[in-house]
Formats: structure tokens, C-alpha cells, sequence
């Protein structure tokens, strides 16, 4: 499909503006067949791709366009965090249903393109198509984004999901639940909707970047699908186990109230980091401004379990399904 | 959404048995947070991002999937051709509509390999969702694919679309409109719809890549969209205009007849090259096998002119859209 060429323009031209110090990273950027990056020297290279689509992962009634592009980013820039990395440019691939008003495409660009410049990664080309050819009666046409983010790190120094060790320690960054507990208010309809919705995760790239120069971290995550299945992800590819310390989960707090235990070990979307470290490492009790906390160990066997109480019990990886 | 593990680990499994060479390029592939690449020394970094979607670009009915998969990554590899680059790695995200049957995923996956295996590059990540949490009655449900190609070309040695100069010869790698002619039987509902349906177009990788090392291109793209509309785009980026002979086009055969020049004028998907070149210059007439036929020159204005029969007329850049 065609997109119209002033609308490629008006992309290229906002996209251009988020661009400083990075500039002499993109040689050529929108409107070519690629974008052409200069690669680092010494360096390999991060690439990560996430969805994110109307239905499935926003509803475009519960958030503001703005918060929906914000988001969109969050999702790729937290996967370069989590390797340790250092984001070189952003590539987004939008479809849009006919008849979307310009006002939430602005606004998604908007949201998108703010946090693109706090982090200094230019956005540097993608694809545009209209994600139906007619709108079906009735059908109110679906918003799908794919977002790709291409970064670097030090040869060999990516922090992998594959290193963790019996006896490291587990760490998380920040708090975890709140996203979930969010979208919670939001589907219980209640008053405090337009705060939920307007819940904007910040990715955890200077603690990543610090964790992998310093080399702390054995293994690293982050928090996307929920602390019990993406610490599940680690413990598979790691071939290892282990026990988290409930007590010692950093809960969120939404209107001064801490969220439910089930929201910080299941709720997904906190784009927290989630690393392990051997037991003798003097890991800092903030990084950046945010607090690390120890969570559990690693432990030799292949399961995960929780301990509360003073009581074991098995950890099912288990996401929370928002939209079920 | 939480995608089935057994269904990461197979396409996983399919992937790496793709990977000969180059698994020297992946340092770590799919199922960690971002793929890991060894960027070549030297070198900058060609990325290309290229919707497929199910209703836009094509039609299950249509196609098989195995054509769908190959065409997807068709795309991608074009976009890398037309800057007379290499590709390292392809990275794909998925979305499928809740029900779809196995076997066209496997299809699909089995197209796009193949055609992966050929020019030698590893699918090294990507993104796995559901494309519907739930299935609207009635509705069949889409399926969604985003691939992404990175890629490399010597520093500087990118073949950009601006390079075109007044007096450059255009030329065209091949035979074009056959893809086109191609949807329109479909559209007909002929006999020779199945004929139709298994045209798989082959990137031209080889063809990029000699005209880059040779340094004979000014100007490339890749017949993504139709020749009047990728000539203006190429016209636009170098600010210049273009003559056509009508005559020289080399129109595709479809069963022993050669296509209408408007298909081959209008018509997409053909995933030939466009470059121009320097009217001194001794291209070749053929490349890699592929016939390279001279079809007009830029000149200085900013219009669009066919020559056919001695008279010129306005060439107006239009793509033919299949499915409208």
C-alpha cells in the first residue's frame, strides 16, 4: 500500500527533530529502500523486535495516544537494557485503520518521540501501511506496531539470560505490580481510570549499562511478562532453579497503597530489571537513582519455588492475563 | 501475550538448521531479550523493517503459505539488494489469529527458510502473538508479519536513492508486470489461478551487490511498488526528472504472452532493480544471469515522461492496487 508521502514527510521531519548528538549515527534514515547506521568499532550489535497491537496489548479507550507510542518504545529499548546495551536507533512499522483521526497518530508520535529523545535514539526508519483496505462494517479497524531497536555493547559483554549460578543472588530494580494493578483499575472501571491509563514505564538502561561495566551481573532480564515467568526464562536458559524470598519483593504502591503480592510476582509491563549476581559481588542498594534489592537465590535444582513465612512452596510461571 | 514455549523451540530448531557460514555472525540467537551480532569491521549497517499482512498484501486463499513466507522475506532481502548490501540476519514478528491451522504456520515458516537458506542468512529473533485474544465471531482472523533484514555494505559504499545525475541512463535488472498479472488473474478467478498463486519472486542480491563493487550504480531501488512510482521516488531523493521509453521496457511473460505495459508501467511486487548509471558508463547486459536493459535517462526538470511511438507524454507516478 502507498502511505501519503506527506505523511512519511511529517513523520521524517518529527523524527529528525529527536535527533542531536546521535546524528552522526544515521548516514541515511527515512526514505531510502534502508536506514544506513555506522557501526560501532569493537562492538556487537543488539536487535530486538516487539509487538505491540490494538486488542492484544492496549485498548485504545483506556490510554492516551501518547502513552501507547511511549509504551511502544519502552518495550524495545527495555530489551537493550537488559543486555546491557546502549540503543543506536529506532525503527517502527505502524498500520493504521482508515479513518484513525490524525489527532492519535500525533499523539503517538508524540509520546514515541519524547522518550526517544530523553535516551537519545533517533528513530530512523520503518514501515507505514493502512492495517485494512476497507473498514468492514462495524469493525472499528486495529492500530498494530512493531517496534525494532538496534543497539550496541562491547564485543562478548552482552548480558545473557544463560549465566546465572547455584548460589548467585537475585536482584530486581524499582517496584514491581504497579502496571498490573493498573490495568486492574481499568478494568474495574473505577474512578481513578485516567491515572492508571496514563502509567508511562520508564526502561532501565543507565542500571544495565552500569551492571554489564561493572560486571555484576551473571544473567539479566527484564520484567515484561512478570517476575514468576520471566524469572522462569532465566532459570531455563541458565539450566538452574530458584527460591524467591516473598517478604523481600519490592511491591508497588498505587494511591499510596501497596498492590497485592499475586500483582508484583505475575503482573507483566513493570520493564524492571531482573539480574542475578554470585552471592560475594557488592551489588549497590540503588543504581541511577533506583533501588536494587536481593530477592531469593539460584539453587541447582530445575524449579522454582516461593518461600513465605518460613514455608516452601512451588512458583508456577505464570503471566497475568490482562485481557482475558 | 505468553506465546507457547514448544512453539519458540521448534521454529527456533527450524531456524538453526538454516545456519551454515554465517553462524559466526549470531553470537546468540532467539530466546534471549535481543539477538546478538558480530557487526563486520569496516562496515556500516543497512536495516529495513516491511509489513506483510494478511488482507492488505495478501490472501490466504490465495497463496500457498509456503509463497506467503517466501514473499515476506522477499521484501526485506529487495530493500537490502537495493543498496547493494549483504545480509546478515533476518529477525521476524508474527502475529496469528487464534485457530489458525499448524500446518500453515509450518508452511509459512518452511517459504521463508528456504528462501533464508538460499542467500545464506540465519533467522536470529523476532516476536511471537497472538494476532486476536479472542475470536470475533464471523470474523477470520489475520495473520500479521513484520520482517526485518540487517544488513551490511562497505563504510560509505551504500547505493543511496539521491545519487541520480541529469544524463545517467535508467536501467531495470529482468522483466517486469509479471506480479502483477499475476493478482490480476487471481482477481479473474481463472483456471490458472494455482500457476498464479506460486509466483516467488528472487531477491536480487547478486545483481545489488556487483553494480555496488563495481561502483557503476549513481542511484538504486528496489520494484517494490511499480516502476512509475520507484522511479519518482528515486527522481524525488536526487531532485532531478526522467524520460521513458516505452518500447524498452522489458515486459514479463505469463504463459507465452508478454503482460500489458500498463502492468509492467503500474505494477508491484516485482522485486527487479531500478538504478541508474552514468551514460559513459559500460554496464554489463547481464548480471548474475538476469538481463539489464537500458529504459530512458534523468533528465534536469522534476516530471515524469513516457516516449511511446515518438510522442512523450506525462508519466504519472501510480501504483496498481491489487485488492481494491
Amino acid at each position: 500500500l502507498r502511505p501519503e508521502r506527506n505523511q512519511i514527510e511529517h513523520i521524517a521531519r518529527q523524527a529528525a527533530s529527536g535527533q542531536r548528538r546521535r546524528r552522526n549515527v544515521v548516514r541515511a534514515g527515512i526514505g531510502d529502500d534502508c536506514a544506513v547506521l555506522r557501526a560501532p568499532a569493537g562492538h556487537d550489535l543488539l536487535v530486538t523486535t516487539d509487538f505491540t497491537l490494538e486488542g492484544v496489548h492496549f485498548r485504545r479507550e483506556w490510554y492516551p495516544a501518547t502513552v501507547v507510542g511511549h509504551r511502544c518504545l519502552t518495550r524495545g529499548l527495555s530489551d537493550i537494557a537488559a543486555m546491557g546495551g546502549d540503543p543506536l536507533a529506532a525503527f517502527l512499522s505502524l498500520a493504521l485503520p482508515p479513518g484513525l483521526e490524525q489527532a492519535w497518530v500525533d499523539g503517538f508520535f508524540r509520546g514515541l518521540l519524547r522518550l526517544a529523545r530523553r535516551f537519545d535514539v533517533p528513530l530512523a526508519g520503518g514501515d507505514l501501511a493502512q492495517s485494512e483496505l476497507r473498514q468492514a462494517p462495524g469493525s472499528p479497524g486495529r492500530v498494530l506496531a512493531d517496534i525494532v531497536v538496534v543497539g550496541a555493547v562491547p564485543s562478548g559483554q552482552a548480558v545473557l539470560r544463560s549465566g546465572a549460578r547455584p548460589g548467585d543472588t537475585i536482584y530486581v530494580t524499582g517496584a514491581l505490580g504497579g502496571a498490573a494493578a493498573a490495568v486492574a483499575e481499568l478494568l474495574r472501571g473505577g474512578r481513578d481510570r485516567k491515572a492508571a491509563g496514563s502509567y508511562q514505564p520508564i526502561p532501565r538502561l543507565e542500571i544495565g549499562r552500569a551492571l554489564r561495566r561493572r560486571r555484576l551481573a551473571s544473567a539479566m532480564i527484564d520484567l515484561s511478562d512478570g517476575l514468576s515467568i520471566d524469572l522462569d526464562r532465566v532459570c531455563e536458559s541458565s539450566g538452574v532453579g530458584a527460591e524467591v524470598d516473598a517478604a523481600a519483593i519490592p511491591c508497588a504502591r498505587l494511591r499510596g497503597r501497596m498492590v497485592e503480592l499475586e500483582m508484583a510476582l505475575h503482573g507483566g509491563e513493570d520493564y524492571e530489571l531482573l539480574f542475578t549476581a554470585p552471592a560475594s559481588s557488592r551489588v549497590p542498594a540503588r543504581i541511577a537513582g533506583v533501588p536494587i534489592r536481593a530477592i531469593g537465590r539460584i539453587t541447582g535444582g530445575r524449579k522454582l519455588f516461593l518461600v513465605r513465612k518460613g514455608r516452601k512452596s512451588l512458583l508456577r510461571p505464570q503471566g497475568w492475563e490482562y485481557f482475558r
